[in-house]
C-alpha cells in the first residue's frame, strides 16, 4: 500500500482547506468584528502556540466557558490543531457544577469570554486551572494570541480524543462524552450535506456551541466555506435583525427557541426576502409551530440526536411528494425523528433483550445507534460506558416506535413516560394535542403520583398573551383528540423551566408538582 | 473504546440506507425498465448469491463489460457486497486489450451486457473466465438473479480492495489502479456535496460507469437517494430527449461531449424549463463552450482528477462574487482545475526535487496529490506504484502552475508539452486560442519534429458546418493572441480521434502527422 493513499480524518482539515480556497471571504461575524478564513486559520494556529506556552500538549484537556463568539470558534479549531482535547462548558451551570466538570476532565487551562469571567475565575481557582479571559477590557486572550507563533501537532490517530462534552446531568453527575476526530469529520460532512451548506451560506449561531460542539457545525460551516454569524445571547429582536440585515440563510435551535422567534413582535415586520433553512431537535416541532414557520419563509428540518451521538445522528428525510399532503398530514410526518444520517448506521428500535421491535408504528422500544458518530464512551467511566452498550449498540434511553417505512418516532424519554392504570402514556403525544389549541404557546406534561392509577398526567401550559382558555377547555381539547385516560387530570398555567439549550426541565416540574400538590 | 463507536466506511452503506429511506422511489431508469431503491438493493443482494454460486469469495475479482445500464449499477453494489473486487472494462477496447486486462486482474467471472456479448465471449474464452450475459434474448444474468438468495459478506477492513480500474494505457500496458472502500465512500460523499445532489436529483449517465467507477457517482447518487438515468450510448438526440422529458438535473461529461450536446440540432429546440448542473473534466472547458452552456441553462463545474484519484480529486470552487466579472474573465477562472475537494488533501505543484514551486501562476511544476482518494497503488506492479511516489505524494504527470490564490491550472500533460527552440509551449494554451475562433468547434495541437526548432506546433481543427476559415486565418487568429512561436506552423482540418471517454488521442495525431508529413 503506497504512502500517498491515506490521511487521517480530522475536522481541522476543513479550516486548512477554506483558509486557501476562501481565504479572503468572511468566515466569522461577531458583533462589529469580522474575520476572513485566512484570519480565522491564522488565529487558530496562533492559539496552538498560546496553548503550548501554557503547557498544553497532545491529549491534554482545555476547557472553554464561552458565549457563541469568535473565541469559541477558534477553540474548536485551535485546541485540536494542538492535539489537545476541548471541554466545552455549559455557560448556564453553577460554579459548583462547573468545578465538578473541569476537575473531572483534568483540564489545566480554562478559556472564558468576558461575560463569564467572574464565574470562570471562581472555577479556575477551585480547580487550580490557568484562566485566560478573552475580549474583556483586559484582553489577555487577544494579547497572548498576538504574541504567539503557531505550534500545531500532527494527529497521531484519527480516533484520538477530540473533545469531551459533558451531559446535562439532570439525573446524577454529568458524564463526559468522548468525541474523536474521525467521528466529528464525518458528522460535519453529514451536516453540510443534509443542510445543503455552500460558500454563500450564512449560519446564525442560535444553538450554543458548547452543546455537542454545536452539532459539529463549527466544522460543517467551515467545510462549506460559509460564514459563521455569532450570537452571544439568544435575543429574538437581535435574531430578526440578523435574519433581515445580515442575510442569514441557516440556523439551528430547539422548538422552544423557534416558538420564541416565531412569536416575537419582530416576526410581524417585513417578510424575509429569502428562504431560511432551520434545523431543529431536542423535541419534535409541533404542527402549529411548523405551519407558523412556513408562513415566515423558514423551512424546518427535524433532526434527532444526543450528546453521545455528536448531535444529530438522525434526520427526518423529506420526500418531495409529501409536499402535496395537507398541513396536518405533513406535520405528522415532520414530527418523526427519521432515519440515520448519511454517515450514520441505520437506527434500531430494540426491546429489553436487544432484539428489534416490529416495524409496526406502535410497539415501543428503545432507540439504539452505532457507528462513527457515536461516542468513544464516557470519560473515565467504564461502568457507564458499558451500561449503555447493548451488544455493540448504544442504548439512547429514548423510547420510540419504528414505522413500517423505516422512520423512527419517539414516544418519550424512558423517564418521561407516564404509567397510568397500567397503560403507557407518552407525554409527547399529550403535549402535541395541547399545543394544537390556538391559545397555547407550549406545554409540558409530567406524571404525578396517584394512589388509584399509579400516575396521572398533569399539564404545564404557557398561554398566548391575552388568551383566555382555562383548565377545563384544555382538558376538553385533549379529550377530543386522544383516549380519555391520556387527558391531563390537572392544568397549571405559567412559564416553563428550561435548560440553556431550550429543553424543558421536566424533572423540575415533577419535583415542584409533588411539593405543591393538586391544582386546577 | 466502546464497540458501538465504529463502523467501516464503505460505499455499500449508501444503498442499504436508501433502500430503507427511499425504498419506493425510483433508483434507476434504464430505457423502459425502472427499479425502486428497494428493488435495486434486492437485486444487488441477489447478485451476491449469483457470485457466490460462481465461486466468487472475498477478494476475488469480477470483471464487467457493460454499457451504462442497471446491470452496471448492480455490479457496483453487488460485487463489493459480496466482498469481491470489481474490474470495470472499457467497452471500446479490442479483444486483445480486454484479454490482457482480464488476465492481469485474474478475474474468474465476466459479466457483460448484451450489446457486448460477442466481444465478451471471445475474451472469456481466451481468459478461461465464466461469462454471464445480461439482458440478451437469453438473459442468463436475469435468470440467475431471479433464482439466487443473498450471500453478502461482511467487510473485513475499510481499506480492502473495492475495484481495479485499468488506465487507458496510451503508453505501455494498462495499469490496474486499486480503489479501496474508504476512499470510494469519502469520494462519493464529496461528489454528492459539491454537486448538491438531493433525493430529487436525476443524474444522467453520460459519463461511462467503467471510467474511474463513474467518478464514484454510482455511490454518490445512491447516497443522496436520487435517480440514476441510464444511457447505454452517447447520442445527443436521446440526451436532449432525456433532458427535456425525464427532468434530468445533473450529468457529467468531458468537454468534447459537451460540445457535441451544445452543437446538436436538438439544442435549438425549446429551452429547458429547469437548470442543469454539469460537471466536466478531462480537459478544461473553453470560454466559447462555457458561454454556450450558460445560454442552454447548464451550469458547468470544472472538476479535475485521474483514474488514480478516484476521478475528481479537485474542484473549481466558484466564488459568487466572480459572477459579476465579464464572460471572458469568468471563463479564465472557470478553466482552472481548482483546489482539492472537501475530502481531499490540498493539491501541490512540485518540481523535480519534490519541492513546491512558487505560487506565482507562471512557474510550471507537476501536480501531486495524497490522501484517502488516492489509489492504494497499481495492482501487482510495485515498481510502477513506487515510480509515481514523490516522498509520500502521488505524481500525476500533469504539468501545472499554482496561482497566488491557491488554485491549480494545468499547462499540459508532461507528454503533450511542445518544446520549440528551447521554449515550452503548452498545447492547451494554443488550443484555447484556436477554439475562440467563431468557425471552430474544437482543436488539438501536437508537436511535430523539426530540424531547426526541435519541435513545432501543428493544429488539428474541426470546423463548424459551412464554416470557411482556412489555415492562414486560424494561424493569424492565434498570432493575435499569443506569442508568435506558439502559433501553429500547420493546420489540418477534419475529425479528431477520441477515446471512449471523449479525450482526444494526441498520440494518434502525432503518429499520423509524422507519417503524412507536412501539410497546410
Amino acid at each position: 500500500m503506497a504512502a500517498y493513499t491515506f490521511a487521517p480524518l480530522t475536522p481541522t482539515s476543513f479550516l486548512a482547506r477554506s483558509a486557501t480556497v476562501f481565504r479572503d471571504r468572511v468566515a466569522v461575524v461577531d458583533g462589529d468584528r469580522t474575520f476572513t478564513y485566512a484570519e480565522l486559520h491564522d488565529r487558530s494556529l496562533r492559539l496552538t502556540g498560546v496553548l503550548a506556552g501554557l503547557g498544553v500538549g497532545p491529549g491534554d484537556r482545555v476547557a472553554a466557558l464561552c458565549t457563541n463568539s469568535h473565541v469559541m470558534l477558534e477553540m474548536h479549531h485551535g485546541v485540536p490543531l494542538r492535539g489537545g482535547v476541548l471541554v466545552p462548558l455549559n455557560i448556564r451551570l453553577s460554579v459548583d457544577e462547573l468545578t465538578f466538570i473541569v476537575g473531572h476532565s483534568g483540564a489545566t487551562v480554562l478559556v472564558a469570554t468576558h461575560e463569564l469571567a467572574d464565574t470562570a475565575r471562581q472555577v479556575a481557582e477551585r480547580c487550580g486551572a490557568r484562566l485566560v479571559v478573552a475580549g474583556d477590557e483586559q484582553d489577555e486572550y487577544g494579547a497572548l494570541l498576538d504574541a504567539a507563533e503557531p505550534q500545531p501537532e500532527d494527529l497521531a490517530d484519527e480516533r484520538d480524543l477530540l473533545a469531551i462534552n459533558y451531559t446535562s446531568g439532570t439525573t446524577g453527575s454529568p458524564k463526559g462524552v468522548m468525541y474523536h476526530h474521525r467521528g466529528a469529520f464525518l458528522q460535519a460532512l453529514a451536516m453540510a450535506f443534509h443542510t445543503r451548506l455552500t460558500s454563500d451560506s450564512r449560519y446564525l449561531w442560535t444553538l450554543p456551541m458548547f452543546h455537542c460542539d454545536g452539532w459539529c457545525f463549527p466544522w460543517a460551516v467551515t467545510a462549506a466555506g460559509g460564514t459563521h454569524v455569532c450570537l452571544r445571547a439568544v435575543d429574538p429582536a437581535e435574531i430578526w435583525r440578523l435574519l433581515r440585515g445580515e442575510g442569514v440563510t441557516h440556523y439551528s435551535a430547539a422548538p422552544t427557541v423557534l416558538t420564541m422567534i416565531a412569536n416575537a413582535p419582530e416576526a410581524d415586520g417585513d417578510p424575509l426576502d429569502h428562504q431560511v433553512d432551520v434545523t431543529t431537535g431536542g423535541a419534535p416541532p409541533s404542527p402549529t409551530l411548523l405551519s407558523r414557520m412556513a408562513e415566515l419563509r423558514m423551512r424546518v428540518t427535524h433532526l434527532y440526536g444526543l450528546t453521545e451521538t455528536f448531535g444529530p445522528v438522525a434526520v427526518n428525510e423529506w420526500h418531495s411528494e409529501w409536499d402535496a399532503l395537507t398541513g396536518e398530514e405533513k406535520a405528522v410526518l415532520r414530527a418523526r425523528q427519521g432515519v440515520g444520517n448519511v454517515v450514520a448506521q441505520p437506527l434500531r428500535v430494540i426491546d429489553l433483550a436487544g432484539d428489534d421491535v416490529p416495524a409496526d408504528g406502535s410497539t415501543i422500544g428503545e432507540i439504539a445507534a452505532r457507528g462513527n458518530d457515536v461516542m468513544l464512551g464516557y470519560y473515565r467511566d467504564e461502568k457507564a460506558t458499558a451500561a449503555v452498550d447493548a451488544g455493540g449498540w448504544f442504548r439512547t434511553g429514548d423510547l420510540a416506535v419504528m414505522h413500517p417505512d423505516g422512520y423512527v418516532e419517539i414516544r418519550d424519554r424512558s423517564k418521561d413516560i407516564i404509567i397510568s392504570g397500567g397503560e403507557n402514556i407518552a407525554s409527547v403525544e399529550v403535549e402535541r394535542a395541547i399545543d394544537s389549541h390556538p391559545d397555547v404557546v407550549e406545554s409540558a406534561v409530567v406524571g404525578r403520583p396517584d394512589e388509584r392509577w399509579g400516575e396521572v398526567p398533569v399539564a404545564y401550559v404557557v398561554l398566548r398573551e391575552g388568551a383566555t382558555a382555562d383548565a377545563a377547555a384544555i382538558i376538553a381539547h385533549v379529550r377530543e383528540r386522544l383516549a380519555s385516560f391520556k387527558a391531563p387530570k390537572a392544568v397549571v398555567f405559567g412559564d416553563l423551566p428550561k435548560t440553556s439549550t431550550g429543553k424543558i426541565q421536566k424533572h423540575v416540574l415533577r419535583r415542584s408538582d409533588v411539593q405543591s400538590g393538586p391544582s386546577a
